[in-house]
């Protein structure tokens, strides 16, 4: 059993239960802060294991480039690579191949791209993504899917879903046969992705064929690609109810405060997403409002400015000698002030990324929290 | 008693000591890690104090435009500013105006530049450097000079030279009315610097011109700045010796590991230099050979080939799983290996610098350690 249901909110959708990794117990729902190139930007293990990350993600597509999947696994795996003793999930490579490859070419055998960082010609299968993940020793592994640009015929989507499901069954497949020689509870999971844009005939074709087959968790891909909220909540509100209650649901890529809650109350169980990460090194910092701070502050009931968005770069912050965070668990953000951040920022000193990187995870992480108390 | 003899080495004119701040004493010879812009480049306090730093260096030449001194004294000053509560020393300025403003002027009033950031027109008394360091609350305040680029002609450094010496009277004068409504234990220290050139007449009248006036410690000025090492150490086998026994002697950003060493051995207490940190940021780390690593290795007798120095971004350590630096008091030295801090640099993370610049700060607080333990 890869999930287990400890609570189902009587008010929504919304679930809090367990994920049983290899490498220990996941409580859901949870965000997995994104370590692209083996590395959450400008943090050590020290830090993440002080933000309490239950697990980080990280991009095979980068990996596989950069130093390249048999170096890590010559170094043992990632988890020793980069000094992470928790799980780790792996994306299949699939979503970068698509977005940061211009030369591609896919046909039902696999993917063909170009290298982004030399331009060297590369083919990936989905048998290919699944030894790359294994080498990696990732705990959660994706299975290689197409990830169709919206707005798209539908003739297209129909015949993507078709393949991106046969895809599916060929990496549940080569992960059998190469994951029998190990022992039963030392396996990693392996997760399907749904896809079907924004079509709901599809979708559930695509969920259906998955669960057909079966994997330890599934996910929903294909979403936060450019669409409106409107539209990912509305795949949200029926697509859950065609997956397995007994897995985790994994909703990739997504997203902001409000969208991660929007979707916990559809039922989905798992998050990553840049945006924390990435809006820190911008000097966009995520604080909560003070009413939210208060340890029972029910984050589902009352979603709406439970959180601000400062830009710290701005002027005004320029005499704040207020603390970053005076709520804190990181003596730096208590004791560092807004003003000391802010010119961080404007002399672009690398101490900056790091401190607003800390503020912007440990908000995330604490939301997640929030959000497991309210269910 | 601004400097406190507690031992006279026999083998050399090398000393240990202590120099009595308001922020507390400070073991001699020691090292200070730059903070140039408030930040020691990627590192935070907390690092600062796991290095046991003793002492850092601001440049107020950078914090009187960014983000100005005003600011900082609005904070309550630069300590309350960069949560750094040991001390602080501060240049004057004026090393600054001559390297980085293109366009300067300088007259028996003071030096007239333009930003390097915005172009604006800026003018600097002797007294005005003052002022500035007093605004950022500095404990250890240096007196405006000109530092003549080399070669010059004798007569310019002549006049030069008396002219600092002008300045450095000016400087004492304002100094002193400006403290005088402070306590006497809590006051900063001044320093006086000794230009000259590679002239040896100059550089005793200097000294001698500067003990005159007095002042609780002197600096080496001039010094680095592209003559050769020989050179520098003809300076200093003879400089020291027109310097108060009693009062510290600083090497104005020296140097290189041997440079420290040799210069200790010639009676010098402290030092600074950006080489530690700008390398860092380049991948070369410095390391010590197995042989230094022991507690009592007398580094000032085996001074040559005691440490290495490493380019990590270096083919060659892709698969050097072996630690960082297995003896190191970091966790993340100890435990993430060269291959992966080499992954770092060759993905541009923004971990790779805090990581190498941990280790060679750690390099040089030991060397000093060393050094101190050896004299």
């Amino acid at each position: 059993m890869s999930y287990k249901l400890l609570k189902q909110s009587k008010k929504s959708k919304a679930r809090r239960g367990q994920v049983k990794t290899r490498r220990g117990i996941l409580e859901t729902p949870f965000f997995m802060p994104i370590a692209t190139k083996a590395s959450v930007k400008s943090l050590t293990f020290e830090d993440l294991k002080e933000l309490e990350a239950q697990i980080v993600l990280s991009n095979t597509y980068h990996l596989m480039l950069k130093p390249g999947n048999k170096i890590i696994k010559r170094a043992g795996d990632l988890h020793e690579f980069m000094q992470w003793d928790r799980p780790i999930l792996t994306d299949s490579g699939g979503f970068q191949v698509f977005s940061l490859s211009k030369i591609r070419k896919i046909t039902e055998d696999g993917v063909q791209f170009r290298s982004h960082i030399d331009g060297s010609k590369q083919f990936m299968r989905p048998e290919d993504s699944i030894q790359i993940q294994l080498d990696l020793g990732s705990d959660i592994i994706m299975v290689l899917d197409e990830c169709v640009e919206l707005p798209a015929k539908r003739e297209y989507l129909e015949k993507s879903v078709d393949m991106t499901t046969r895809w599916a069954a060929r990496c549940k497949d080569y992960f059998g046969k190469s994951t029998i020689r190990e022992l039963q509870g030392d396996k990693a999971m392996l997760f399907g992705i749904v896809q079907g844009g924004l079509d709901k005939d599809l979708r559930k074709k695509s969920a259906q064929g998955l669960t057909a087959i079966g994997f330890d968790g599934y996910a929903i891909g294909g979403l936060s690609v450019g669409e409106s909220e409107k539209d990912m909540y509305e795949v949200l509100d029926y697509i859950t109810d065609e997956l397995p209650k007994d897995k985790p649901r994994y909703l990739m890529g997504v997203g902001r405060p409000e969208n991660i809650i929007n979707a916990v109350k559809r039922g989905v169980d798992m998050f990553d997403c840049v945006i924390p990460t990435r809006e820190a090194r911008h000097g966009r910092l995520y604080l909560w409002q003070p009413a939210a701070e208060k340890a029972n502050y029910d984050v589902l009931a009352n979603q709406n400015r439970c959180y601000r968005q400062i830009n710290i770069k701005a002027e005004k912050f320029a005499q704040k000698f207020e603390p970053i965070n005076a709520n804190s668990r990181f003596p730096v953000l208590k004791k560092y002030s807004k003003a000391y951040l802010r010119h961080l920022f404007s002399v672009n000193e690398p101490l900056a990324i790091r401190l607003a990187t800390l503020n912007n995870l440990e908000f995330y992480l604490n939301l997640m929290k929030k959000i497991r108390q309210a269910i």
